[in-house]
C-alpha cells in the first residue's frame, strides 16, 4: 500500500487529527546509531504530536518506562509524528523494523484488515474497564496477535482515553430529524453510521476544524472529550455539547512492537516492555478520568450546553451501529472470529451490568 | 496494637474473612535466608490464602512481575497469609521490616487511621476507575504517602475487584422494612450503615458463614462479587442475590513497601516495583470483570434470583453511607484533608458521570 492511499483512507478515529504528516527528519536518525555501549537502543515511533495531551504524554511515559526500569539496557527513544516517520506510516516502520516500536491506535489500519478497530473502539463497543477484560482474559489479545502476526508485529493495550463526547453542534439537536442534512466532521465506523442516519460526514484534520466551523463548511464536529476538546475552542463557533458520543466509548491506545525484534530481547527486557505499556494502559486511562471532569467543569462555567442527544437519537445511533459493526465479519475468517468472540463478550458484559459499574452509577448519592 | 486487638477489630472489608490467620512457619522464615548471590531477596506477606482466585494470584505476579523484570537482581518470594505472619500483623510486619512488601487492602488498618479505607473503598464511594483517577492524579496519591509515611510504610494500588455485590438474601427485600431486624454479614463501614437502617451486622470470617446461614444464625450476608461467591455455594441457601452493593463499589487492594528499604534500592528497581504494582493493578480488574461476567451467567442458570435492591433501599443505604464517610473527617487534621480532596473529586466525578461511563452504558444497544 502507498503511503497516498494509506494517508487518504487511514482516516478511521477521533484520535485521526491528532496526528501530524510530514517528512523524515535525518538529524534524528543520525542521532541514535548505536553508541558502541552493549546496550540495545530502540527507536518508538508515535502518531501524536510531541507531548499531545495524555496521548502523546503516555507514549512517552511508556519509553521512559522501559528505558528507566531496564537501567537503560533498554533504551527507547521516542519520535514525535513526522519526526522521523509520518504519522500513518508508523505501523509499516515497525513492519519493516525501521522503527522497533509505535505509539498510536489500531483503528489507523483498517484498510490493512477491516477488524483492525476492536483492538481500539467501535461504536456501540466496550467501555475501558471492559475492553481490558476482553482483551486481557476473554481471548482479545490472542485474536489480536493472530491478526498482527501476518505483519510480524505484535500489540500491547498502551492506555485509553475513556469513552468520547458525542461532538459539538451549532444548532441544538432536538430530534432524529435534526441529523438529517447535518454535515459533521465524524472519521472512521462512526462516519457510516451518521450518513445512514441521513447525515453527511466529512474527514478533517484537527486543525482544519475551527475554520471549517467558522465558514459553516461543517456543522458539527466530535473530537475527544472536554480536556482535549476545551483546548480547541469549539465552544466558540458551536455552543451544543453533546453525550456520551456512541462511536467511541473508550478508545484504547496501542504499542505495538517488531515481532523478531521482541522475540530477540532477552525474557526479562520483554517483560519490561509488556509491563511499561499495561502500566500506561493503567496510568492514562486515569488522567483522562481526571482531567476530562475539571475541563467539563471549566466549560460549564464558559457558558456551554452539555446535554445528552434525545433517546431516539442514542436509539437509532446504537442500532445503526450493531448493523455497521456486525458488517465486519464479512470479511474473513478471522473477522468473524473476532466479531463472535467480541459480541459473546458484549453481551456477557451488557447482562451484569446492571448489578456492576453502570447500576451502581445510576443510583449512588 | 497488640495482636489480638487488631485481628478483633480489623474486620473492616468483604475481603477480610478471605484472609487466614495462623503462626509463624519458621520453615518458610529460613528458606529465604541470602545466598549469597549478592542479589535482594524480599519476602512479600499477603492477607490472602495461597492463589486465592483473583486476589491471592494478583498478588504472585506482582511477585513474579518484580523478580523476572529485574532478572532475579530483586527476588520476591510471595507468602500467603499465615505463612510468615497471621493475616491482620502484615502491615506491622512490613512497619517493621520482618517483611518488605504485603498485598492487601487498606481497609484493614482502620485502627491504625479512621482514614485508611479511602484507600480501598468506602460506602457510596468510587468505582475503580474514578479511583484510579483520584490516586494518581487528583491528590490521592500524595495524601496516602502522607498518612503512611507515619508507619514507614508507602502504597501503590495493587488491583481492584470492580464493584462488588450487595448480598445473598434468604427472603427477598421489597421494602425498606425487610431490613429492619435482619441479622446480615457486613464488615467495616458498610455495617455502621445497615445497623442504622435497622438490621443488626454480624462479623464473621469466610468459613463461618455458610454454617451461619443454615443454621439461621443469619438471614443474609454479603461477599465479594458472582466469581468469588459461586464457589462458596451461598446459592444452595440463600437464593436471593442483589446487587450492586453499597459498601465496594471498587474495592482497591494495595501493595505495600517497607518505606526505608524501598528508598534504599536502586532507582531502576524502584520503577520495577511501582510498575508491577500497576500493571497488576489494571490486570486484577480485567480478570474480575472477565470471571464475574461468566460467573453471573452460571449462577443464573443455577437459578438463582438476581435483583437490584429496590430504589427506597438504595436511597436509604447512600444517603447513611454518606453520613458515615464524613463523620470520619472528624478524627484529625489528615482524615478532613482526605475526605475534603476525595469529596471534591467524587462531586466531580458526579457531575461528568451522565457524559461519560455511566451515560454511556445506560443507553448502548
Amino acid at each position: 500500500m502507498n503511503r497516498r492511499k494509506l494517508l487518504k483512507t487511514a482516516a478511521v478515529g477521533t484520535f485521526l487529527a491528532t496526528a501530524v504528516a510530514c517528512g523524515k527528519n535525518s538529524e534524528d536518525e543520525k542521532k541514535i546509531i548505536a553508541k558502541n555501549t552493549g546496550k540495545i537502543e530502540w527507536k518508538m515511533v508515535t502518531t501524536w504530536p510531541k507531548n499531545f495531551p495524555g496521548l502523546g504524554t503516555g507514549a512517552q511515559r511508556i519509553a521512559d518506562s522501559i528505558t528507566n526500569m531496564s537501567e537503560g539496557q533498554l533504551t527507547v527513544k521516542l519520535y514525535a509524528a513526522g519526526e522521523l516517520v509520518p504519522a500513518f506510516e508508523s505501523f509499516d516502520a515497525v513492519r519493516q523494523e525501521t522503527a522497533h516500536m509505535s505509539h498510536g491506535a489500531s483503528y489507523y489500519w483498517i484498510n490493512k484488515n477491516k477488524s483492525t478497530p476492536f483492538f481500539a473502539a467501535v461504536p456501540g463497543g466496550l467501555t475501558a474497564q471492559e475492553h481490558n477484560a476482553w482483551i486481557h482474559y476473554g481471548g482479545g489479545q490472542e485474536l489480536w496477535d493472530e491478526l498482527y502476526a501476518e505483519f510480524n508485529v505484535k500489540g500491547f493495550l498502551g492506555g485509553n482515553s475513556g469513552v468520547q463526547m458525542g461532538g459539538w453542534f451549532k444548532n441544538k439537536i432536538e430530534a432524529l430529524e435534526d441529523f438529517k442534512g447535518l454535515k459533521m466532521r465524524m472519521p472512521g465506523l462512526g462516519a457510516e453510521v451518521i450518513n445512514r442516519m441521513g447525515a453527511t460526514a466529512v474527514a478533517l484534520p484537527g486543525g482544519e476544524i475551527m475554520p471549517a466551523l467558522e465558514s459553516g463548511a461543517i456543522d458539527a464536529t466530535e473530537w475527544v472529550g472536554p480536556w482535549n476538546d476545551l483546548a480547541f475552542g469549539f465552544y466558540k463557533v458551536a455552543n451544543n455539547y453533546y453525550g456520551p458520543g456512541f462511536h467511541e466509548p473508550g478508545t484504547h491506545t496501542e504499542c505495538i512492537v517488531n515481532k523478531s525484534a521482541y522475540e530477540k530481547l532477552p525474557k526479562y527486557l520483554q517483560n519490561i516492555v509488556e509491563h511499561a505499556c499495561v502500566s500506561e494502559n493503567n496510568k492514562m486511562l486515569s488522567e483522562f478520568t481526571y482531567a476530562n471532569n475539571v475541563a467539563q467543569k471549566k466549560l460549564i462555567d464558559l457558558g456551554v450546553n452539555i446535554n445528552n442527544f434525545p433517546a431516539d437519537v442514542y436509539k437509532e445511533m446504537f442500532k445503526i451501529s450493531n448493523e455497521v459493526v456486525a458488517e465486519t465479519a464479512n470479511a474473513g475468517d478471522i473477522n468473524k472470529r473476532i466479531y463472535e468472540s467480541w459480541s459473546k463478550f458484549k453481551k456477557e458484559a451488557r447482562e451484569r451490568a446492571p448489578f456492576a459499574e453502570q447500576g451502581y452509577m445510576a443510583r449512588r448519592g
